[in-house]
């Protein structure tokens, strides 16, 4: 058998962390039945906050540091948890051997900070797999090519795995510090319940939307590339959370799960005239500026000057700034607003495909809360709406009661 | 112009000093006259203590980490100060780039841990330079011929900046938290003076007996393709040391410093039947675990069972204690005495060729001072002792006097 496990910033934060899971490694390699062969690669993020330590000696140079720079800076947690794990291996008697990006070859394409997979050459692993070592990858990182060093935006560990797991034709597991997935966030919803096995689509709309645990590129990837994923508590014997094809789900919910995302600005620009030619130079600078517009919605006062609304990361707002001024230059009539006081709200499920009324019950709920909405957008499985941050935990209560989560 | 300047771990210890460092490298860009060409490479440690943070990680896994990823790990302290300090450099509308090992292409060769630079390909390097870029490079690190990364040793970065500008043909500045290279260690005698100018040889010879301020190889891959080298204080404007040809000092002292290293093991093999077949079998063995033997000296008992001492760095003491062992097994009947409780004193000076009496006075002072000494050996240019520590300093003092340093 061959496998894809990945650990999480926050399972291999301490030393002891790693030793444990290369204890673990060291049993699962023992308990292969003779004969068989146990080829495992792992893939890591860095250790517990380091990233994000990184990031912060970054931005006590400049609040905007150069994304080359930052990503060959960010990259190094990876190389660090790599060679610790790989140490504690071959301290407990297994062959085992660190790779960075660039060395596996996990080649990027995009903007640096946020960089995409393009190909991975597994030569490489596949010898040192056939040598039975245990072939431990750096996480959120790669190589583009002019040989910079990249990464692949936050959560990005995930997509390394998953992407690994295609290439190597295996199964991927990832265990992070929560139980599996839940249909909502039990930091916010304490009796939120979790869910033994969800299709791809549901998984990716609720990455997407915010829903911590996994990267929605990750599960795209596993479904494009048909990838059977695992995500569950590191070194727990509690069953997580599977994530399989759509017809592998006999009883379809009409909603899987409620996402939060706190992560969200929303920009309203009045007097703007929604020419389509005007609304793509808007897009297109934005997306010039590797900002992810999420929510998009407009109406028109009168036939020349409109209202468009949008929403994008949070963490993309001094890129976003910059965006509006460069924007406000070519358009010089219009007011721009930003909210940064709310919040997403995301409500999955495949069983909406055949279900009328979610959207009703929706609005019912936000009625009977008296909660005024700001945005709103539909996907085949999902609804989404834009609140006040202060609202959002009566409402995610009441839908939870509503939809009987 | 062009010139490798070369920041040491306490001068990039932290953000305000990078940016410092940031601050005067702008000047120095904007400091040459009109017309003419400045091309900058700098070369950086770690962060302060990152290094021995990172070792002491990988130590609290075990005590002898895998050395190809010790490597790996040991590595990334550079990866992130030259990203900083190029986010530093971007930051003030300068053009930066930084490099990893492999990056640039510093091939070396050797064992893990204690690799050797066998070339440096400077043509990523030259093009930068081309277009007007300061190029920031990893100082302590290469790549070997199967592509994993590769550590030079302590003090690795001097190693690499005064490579650097050897392949790129131009002279190379050192800088640290001392003000220059001293006769004696300003630590251990205060009256210690600073040497203006001082030659490779000299250099070498200090730097090789334990004088933290440069790494020996450095000075000897200067003096081999000579580069000129300047050590001084970082961002200092007193006036540090040169180190330069021989020829071109023109007085020269008899005994330019004293240096003083604590950083021995004494190793005495008894019994031990000195054909020699059993020598070369000995530091055969010593050499294939990596471990630099210093002094040596023998002297017979009988003709067949002889006595054989020699000395190696104390931090090597894991690796010796396995050697010892292996030897143990090959010569059963040998007695091994470990000395760790001494230190190597050295006096060096390029007059020492044309001056008789300096053995004799070193000995005078060792008779003078009640100290009684373990080993001897000399050089053309030099004359080391190995004392107990606790003697260390009355010996030195006394040397200093008698030698007016």
């Amino acid at each position: 058998m061959r496998i894809v496990k990945k650990y999480g910033g926050s399972s291999v934060a301490t030393i002891d962390k790693i030793k444990n899971i290369a204890q673990h490694l060291l049993e699962r390699k023992n308990n292969v039945l003779k004969g068989e062969k146990c080829e495992i690669v792992v893939v890591l993020s860095a250790m517990g906050k380091t990233t994000n330590k990184l990031i912060e000696l970054a931005k006590e140079i400049t609040p905007s540091p150069n994304p080359r720079e930052l990503d060959a800076l960010m990259a190094t947690g990876e190389l660090q948890s790599i060679a610790l794990l790989s140490i504690a291996l071959e301290n407990l008697g297994l062959k085992s051997i660190s790779l960075s990006g660039s060395q596996v070859a996990i080649k990027t394409t995009g903007t640096h900070t946020k960089n995409k997979i393009e190909t991975i050459d597994t030569k490489i692993i596949e010898r040192y797999l056939n040598e039975d070592y245990i072939v431990v990858v750096a996480g959120f990182q790669g190589i583009n090519i002019i040989g910079d060093t990249t990464t692949l935006g936050r959560g990005g560990s995930d997509t390394s795995a998953v992407a690994l797991a295609a290439t190597l034709n295996c199964d991927c597991e990832i265990y992070t510090d929560v139980k599996g997935i839940y249909s909502i966030d039990p930091r916010v919803y304490k009796d939120a319940k979790k869910i033994d096995k969800i299709s791809y689509e549901e998984m990716m709309e609720m990455a997407n939307l915010g829903a911590g645990v996994m990267e929605a590129r990750a599960v795209e990837i596993g479904k494009k590339y048909g990838v059977k994923i695992y995500v569950g508590e590191t070194l727990s014997l509690e069953n997580g959370t599977y994530i399989c094809d759509m017809n592998e789900i006999i009883e379809k919910r009409v909603v899987s799960g409620i996402s939060i995302n706190e992560n969200v600005i929303m920009v309203s620009i009045e007097q703007f005239s929604n020419f389509p030619k005007n609304v793509s130079i808007l897009f297109s600078l934005l997306a010039k500026n590797g900002i992810n517009v999420d929510m998009i919605s407009q109406s028109d006062v009168s036939d020349i000057k409109g209202h468009i609304a949008f929403t994008c990361p949070g963490t993309d707002e001094i890129i976003l700034d910059k965006s509006l001024v460069e924007l406000k230059k070519e358009f010089p009539d219009i007011i721009v607003g930003k909210r940064r006081d709310v919040g997403k709200i995301s409500l999955v499920g495949i069983g909406m495909i055949s279900n009328f009324g979610v959207a009703a019950k929706v609005f019912e709920t936000l009625a009977e809360t008296e909660i005024s909405f700001h945005q709103c957008t539909t996907s085949e499985i999902s609804i989404s709406v834009i609140i006040n941050k202060i609202n959002i935990i009566k409402f995610v209560e009441k839908l939870a009661k509503n939809f009987s989560l």
